[in-house]
C-alpha cells in the first residue's frame, strides 16, 4: 500500500513536468507562429491544445483516485493539492499558447511591421519562469520559486513598455492599428502567462514556509499585479 | 463525527457565497467606478481585493482540514476539489475587478468620451453568470450551470463588438486612442471574467454528468474560447 503511493506520487510528479513541456512547447511555437508569420504553426498550437485539455483532466482524475485510495494527511495532502492547482494554471497557460495562436494568425495577414518590439524578450523570459516554477515544485525548492517572482516584475515592465512602444505607434503611423493591438493582446497572454508561474511558485513558497506569501507579497511590493 | 462533516460542508458552501458576492460586488463597483469616472471607489475596489484574498485562504485551509480530518470519499471528495478550483476562479474574478478598477483610474484622468458602448450590458451579464454557477453549484443544478455555458457566448460576441467599436473610434477620432484602448481592456477583463464563471458551471456538469463536457465543449461550439 504505501509502496503504491509513492509510485502514484511519482506517476503525478511526471505527468505534471510532461504538462508543463506541453505548455511551455505551445507558448515557444505560438511566438513563433507570430514572429515568423507562419499560420500553419499557428494552426498546429490551436490543434495540440487538445492533449493539454486531455492531459488536465487525466491528472485530475488521479488526484481523486489518490485523496480517496489512499487518504493521504498533512504534507502529501498539500502536495496534492497543490498539484491539482498547478494542473489548472498549466491548463491555462496553454489556453493563453492559444490566444498568441490565434493573434499570430489574424497578424499573418496584415502588413508587415519595420519595428523593435520586447516580445521575443518576454516569451524567453516566461518560458524560463514556467521551468524554475515546475523546477521549484517538483524538488520542493522555495529558492528557485522565489526567482519567479523577481522576473514577474520584469515581465510586467516589458508589458508595460511593449504597451506604451504600441501606442506610441499608433500616434505616428495610425495604419499600424490592427498589428498593434494584436502585439498589445499578445503581450498581455505573455504577462498572464507570467502571473500563472507566479501563482505555481507562490503554492511551493507557501507549502515550504507553512505561511502565506501569496497576497503578503503583492501588499509588499506593488509591482506585482494581474491583468 | 459525521454531523461534524456535514456542518463543516455547510460552512464551506457559506464561504463560497460570501466569497462570490464579494467578487460580484467588486465587479459591479468597478464598472460603475469605470462609467462614473470615479476614482475614490475604483481605490475602494482595489483595497477591498484584500478581503477578497484572505477568504480564498481561509477556504482553502477549511478544505485542508475537511480532507485531512474526515477522508470523505466519492461524491463528497469531487465536491470537496471542485470547491477548491471554484474558490480560485472566485479570487481570480476579484483580480479582473482590480484591473478594471485600475483602468478606472486611468480613464478618469482623460477627455470624456461622448459614445455608446456595451460594457454596461456585459457587466450585467456577467454578474448574472457569476450568480447562475455558484446558484448551480451550491444546488448541484446542472440546469442552472448550463445556461452560463450559453451566456459565455453572448459575452464573446460583445467583446468582439467592442473590440471592434474602439478600432472604429480610433480610426475616426485618432485623440481617443487612450481611452479606447482602456476599454478595450476592460472588455477584455469581462469576457476573462465571463470565461471564470464558465469554468465553475463546467466543473458542476462534470460532476452532475459524470462525464467531462469541459473540453469537449470547446470543441462543440467553436464559439467558446479563453482569453
Amino acid at each position: 500500500m504505501q509502496r503504491h503511493f509513492v509510485q502514484e506520487l511519482e506517476t503525478l510528479k511526471t505527468n505534471l513536468i510532461k504538462m508543463s513541456s506541453f505548455v511551455e512547447k505551445a507558448i515557444a511555437e505560438s511566438i513563433r507562429a507570430l514572429l515568423e508569420r507562419h499560420k500553419e504553426a499557428a494552426d498546429q498550437v490551436i490543434a495540440e491544445d487538445e492533449r493539454i485539455n486531455a492531459l488536465e483532466i487525466e491528472i485530475d482524475n488521479a488526484v481523486v483516485d489518490l485523496l480517496a485510495l489512499q487518504q493521504p494527511v498533512a504534507s502529501d495532502l498539500r502536495f496534492i493539492l497543490a498539484a491539482t492547482k498547478i494542473n489548472n494554471d498549466l491548463e491555462r497557460i496553454g489556453d493563453h499558447a492559444v490566444n498568441i495562436a490565434e493573434s499570430a494568425i489574424d497578424f499573418a495577414t496584415t502588413a508587415p511591421l519595420d519595428i523593435k518590439v520586447d516580445i521575443p524578450q518576454m516569451a524567453e523570459i516566461t518560458k524560463g519562469m514556467l521551468r524554475d516554477a515546475i523546477d521549484g515544485f517538483i524538488h520542493q525548492n522555495p529558492d528557485i520559486s522565489r526567482m519567479v517572482l523577481k522576473n514577474d516584475d520584469v515581465i510586467d515592465e516589458l508589458n508595460k513598455k511593449v504597451i506604451d512602444d504600441m501606442v506610441k505607434l499608433i500616434r505616428r503611423e495610425p495604419d499600424t492599428l490592427d498589428q498593434a493591438l494584436e502585439l498589445i493582446r499578445v503581450s498581455r497572454n505573455l504577462e498572464r502567462v507570467s502571473d500563472l508561474a507566479t501563482n505555481i511558485a507562490e503554492e511551493v513558497i507557501f507549502i515550504a514556509d507553512a505561511q502565506v506569501v501569496k497576497h503578503h507579497f503583492e501588499r509588499r511590493d506593488g509591482a506585482l499585479r494581474r491583468t
